[in-house]
């Protein structure tokens, strides 16, 4: 997926069935969901669910308008690639047995990666990050036979706004 | 959540439909869905869902019979929570000034987090790990005010086995 995206912050009620009448919205009116990642807040009475559709689809505001008709849906933010912060978790096993697990270990090393498993002929491997690193990660362990492979789907916050008027520094105050 | 609860992590082909059936079906038969992740796979064709369901729903056997019965499932694997490594990514955006910056930079290095983002008033971090570190983190992040934060639901993998009858190191060779 390129970076004609749109990501849907959308803050819901954790009720019953609220998933389910959501993902069929997106469903009905044609849009493409490229990735989901549904879960609970800090307050266990909201969930919360990250969207991301393809940016070709039917106009976003259209799902907007109708998600906003959701009772238990509380609130919607929307952003664009290029005012989001993506990242994504990625656990990989990969098939080595004594004599590949350096050239794995390296990998893991280049990649920022965490070893979360080693057996006697498999490595569990986790690394977070911007989907473009975890896709080169999985095209370098290939080679080496993926036995298994998850990733969890985006999640994205808004970039923080380097102005400020608020703000003078001290140094400010006394030139 | 605690320990009692079950994971399941579907296959599906990446078809027009498919998430909104699936979350469908888990809401009718009573499941409550604590959290779920979606994501293509190394394989465009196919995308995997994690589904994370409390241990007292209805019993696990029920839907996963069900699923099988849906066209677009391809495979379904349970793991129970002391069979499995489960992960979570957590992206905060947490309020801090320049007075605040260094304990919750401190804060980021006691728990492994990256900092992604810095603004004149806030901070974005991003945090990998099991689902109780995030949970430790987010409440010693709280008293700085936490202006938003996401969680991308857990998946998981299989622990790896340290038994192999396959293998016999060199040095029993000689022994």
């Amino acid at each position: 997926m390129d970076g004609s995206h749109h990501i849907l912050s959308v803050l819901v009620e954790n009720k019953f069935g609220v998933l389910s009448r959501i993902a069929g919205l997106f469903s009905r009116r044609g849009y493409n969901i490229y990735s989901l990642a549904v879960s609970p807040t800090e307050d266990p009475r909201y969930s919360r669910m990250t969207v991301v559709v393809d940016g070709d689809s039917a106009p976003i505001e259209q799902v907007t308008k109708q998600l906003n008709k959701l009772i238990p849906v509380i609130r919607i933010s929307e952003l664009t690639a290029d005012q989001a912060v993506e990242r994504e978790l990625m656990l990989v096993t990969v098939k080595v047995d004594g004599s590949f697990r350096s050239q794995v270990t390296e990998l893991a090393s280049i990649f920022e990666a965490k070893i979360l498993d080693v057996g006697y002929e498999a490595m569990t491997l986790m690394v977070a990050g911007a989907p473009e690193k975890l896709d080169a990660m999985t095209e370098l362990l290939a080679p080496y036979e993926i036995v298994e492979l998850q990733r969890t789907g985006r999640i994205a916050l808004a970039k923080l706004s380097r102005e400020s008027s608020k703000l003078k520094l001290v140094k400010n105050k006394g030139a």
